[in-house]
């Protein structure tokens, strides 16, 4: 028999659906599939390599369930600035003169490779030129939802009125069929997308049973948008557009009313929080406890690392649970075991993938992570699951394992030249930084 | 000359005052102090010690203005409950069974080298027994403001009516006269603090040129019991005391009225912010537009690891920055430069050790942090001072001057025994778990 990655000792925490951590014996992982979890110690089998994971708690992947990938390359271009002059000064003209295929690839992978460090073993991409992004997510070797864009405005790979049916069609066709991908689609949002494109790619996904993301309701004004255009609220009128249900994933849901929020439960739609990016842009808080009480499943994100700027999701969770005990004024708001829910299995299942990842599970897919408890800020240990939303950070993770395969171990990743790909990032940055007459920092270059 | 430590490269940030990053030469720091900031390259002396900072930000070690440092022996033991229960279930009843001179070394080592591997290399704590926690920063090596707690009710130290007179002057005679050492007292708040104990507590504190910390409006349920007590608000009760000024330290400041505001900017009241904390027991959001634009000078702290639950005093920026534009809904509030003033020279304002510490300055005392900046989820730069707030994590700090001595080097800390340290904190946690009907995992000692 082929083993292949044997996990042993430490802590486990399996299932996020009732979370209990308790002590690990043995875990493995053949081909890509787990085999054994969590079997006594004296079963531990031949294999291709052991992890020993004692002082460390072994828990599902991360799932980051919205993120802009290749907007890393334009991290910290420009913040602490009006949502308008941010957009319309610095990422739109941006966005404009160098997002093509190479930027996609570049900023993808540099994103992929960060998310792979904090643990995040799978995520949802919406951008651009997306067989790019896919291509690079497949070499850093992460589990991803690949969403092209659609917009009805012109944007770079479709810069003609309606040509985003080619594209998406184009993309769909160009995707690689590979075990990590899934491909998508991603309308921007109700406000920058008709009724006839929203409809289009819904049919579109539908036929290739790939999900339909959009932002819904992040700001306040948008709402205003679309009810005087429509005459409804974002969520009434996606409903009326046929849209709403388990094939669909709203992003943010910052503005909902009671209502809208009875809307999304009942069609079984998901819905993506993403409580760094909402502060830092000043977008609002959404009503987690009213989605949560009708039943909605909610899943955690970071946003695009231009309006976050990183992409920890531990970090997130946090952040999450702090956000939620502030505006309810409810210390129990978004306890711990519900955020590390939402970072995981409630992720999956927004993505759809809750049969294959999500949770340690005997013959689930082998994504799993090893986080470090052996650090003096989670020194002492009184309950591990309070530590991961508390108190670690994405450089606490020590081992990453994506489809059954090792992408990072010890702290570094294996499938990636760290050097080559910074330096490639900052030859980038240089360019972008020129065009709006600014300075980028060649840091670890020699140009620093 | 006996040059000590020469610091080599990379980028720096000077002066928090006008934050700006500029490309470095040659700092030296002799003996304790900085006798030479940022000179051409081609002027490098002879020295002990050169430290390549190429790929870094050279920066003002970051000042921690509030802290319980001993509790970081309680981290994590109970969270997500109502602030009572979290207090009377477990916080007082694991204080009152085990707070002892042993505890409050052992948990102040083990937060102050947290605090280190962090780049904090100035923190004000409060607590009892606090020539423990004196001696116990002075091992590690950081700067300290060292407040003995003050209260009307049984204390640890102090467990009879008004013996807290006898407890302070104690410590005040036996804490070690260091460089490092900043003696003060702490009366724990107005409402468990009469105006005799504030009075008696502020004229001891004079007469030994120490600071008096105080937590005030904390929560709104303690404005309205200081209302109904004393028919005026805390600050308003603060100011008939005779207590306001530079003297002062008012910690938290969430629940003010304009009329409190103004008092704290006229007598020249220093506020300490603790933004995780606030959010994390939904005590609320300080108005730090009201306070800064009246000119009351705000630091930033992380309070005790028992309400946070990790001492990183950057993520206490970007919590800062995230929650001010949040309740504001102005994206511009609090920007990455606010913050970093805040947790630097601000924090050293506040704390009276400005002329000391807090920027990077000739003559200046020699404490300083070296921030890697060549790591993926930094890369690329535009703008290192945005990273610093919005992207950067404790874990990025590489090495850590205090005083002149280095404390932190390549991530390690040279003054602590990591893992002796952390098996003396699991020992006491099992003692504390075992009281509580709780367990304690002993991660990294083989008992996981």
């Amino acid at each position: 028999m082929n083993i292949g990655i044997v996990l042993a000792g430490g802590l486990i925490l399996a299932d996020p659906a009732s979370p209990e951590v308790v002590p690990h014996g043995t875990t493995v992982i053949s081909g890509n599939r787990l085999v054994l979890v969590n079997a006594p110690i004296h079963s531990q089998p031949p294999s291709d390599l052991v992890i020993d994971c004692s002082g460390c708690l072994i828990m599902p992947g991360l799932v980051n369930a919205h993120t802009h990938a290749a907007m890393s390359l334009l991290r910290g271009i420009a913040d602490d600035l009006p949502l308008d002059e941010w957009l319309n000064k610095y990422i739109f003209p941006s966005e404009a003169k160098h997002v093509a295929p190479d930027f996609v690839y570049l900023g993808t992978k540099l994103s992929a490779a960060e998310m792979a460090l904090g643990g995040i073993t799978t995520f949802a991409d919406g951008y651009f030129y997306m067989e790019e992004a896919a291509r690079a997510s497949i070499e850093v070797g992460l589990r991803a939802v690949i969403a092209q864009g659609i917009l009805d405005v012109p944007v770079p790979d479709a810069p003609l009125p309606g040509s985003w049916r080619e594209r998406a069609r184009a993309f769909l066709a160009a995707c690689p069929a590979d075990d990590l991908i899934t491909p998508a689609l991603f309308c921007h949002s109700p406000y920058l997308c008709s009724p006839e494109t929203f409809q289009g790619a819904y049919e579109m996904a539908r036929a290739a049973h790939s999900p339909l993301f959009s932002h819904v309701s992040e700001t306040a004004r948008e709402v205003q948008e679309i009810k005087s255009r429509y005459g409804v609220s974002p969520v009434e009128h996606l409903r009326g557009l046929g849209i709403l249900g388990e094939a669909f994933v709203a992003i943010h849901g910052v503005h909902l009313s009671e209502s809208e929020m009875d809307l999304l439960a009942e069609s079984g739609t998901g819905v993506v929080h993403c409580p760094e990016s909402n502060m830092k842009l000043s977008s609002g808080a959404a009503d987690l406890r009213g989605l949560q009480s009708r039943g909605v499943t909610i899943a955690l994100g970071t946003d695009g690392a231009a309006s976050n700027n990183n992409l920890d999701l531990f970090e997130e969770m946090r952040s999450a649970s702090l956000m939620a005990k502030l505006v309810t004024g409810d210390p129990e708001a978004l306890d711990a075991r519900t955020a590390i829910r939402m970072a995981t299995l409630d992720g999956a299942r927004v993505l759809g993938l809750d049969a294959q990842i999500g949770s340690i599970e005997l013959g689930k897919l082998g994504d799993l992570i090893v986080v470090d408890l052996d650090r003096l800020h989670l020194t002492p240990v009184y309950d591990p699951l309070s530590h991961l939303v508390y108190a670690a950070k994405g450089s606490d993770v020590r081992h990453v394992i994506v489809n059954g395969k090792l992408v990072v171990h010890d702290r570094c990743i294996l499938t990636v030249d760290e050097r080559k790909l910074k330096n490639a990032v900052h030859a980038k940055a240089d360019e972008i930084a020129e065009d709006l007459g600014i300075t980028a920092y060649g840091v670890g270059t020699g140009d620093d």
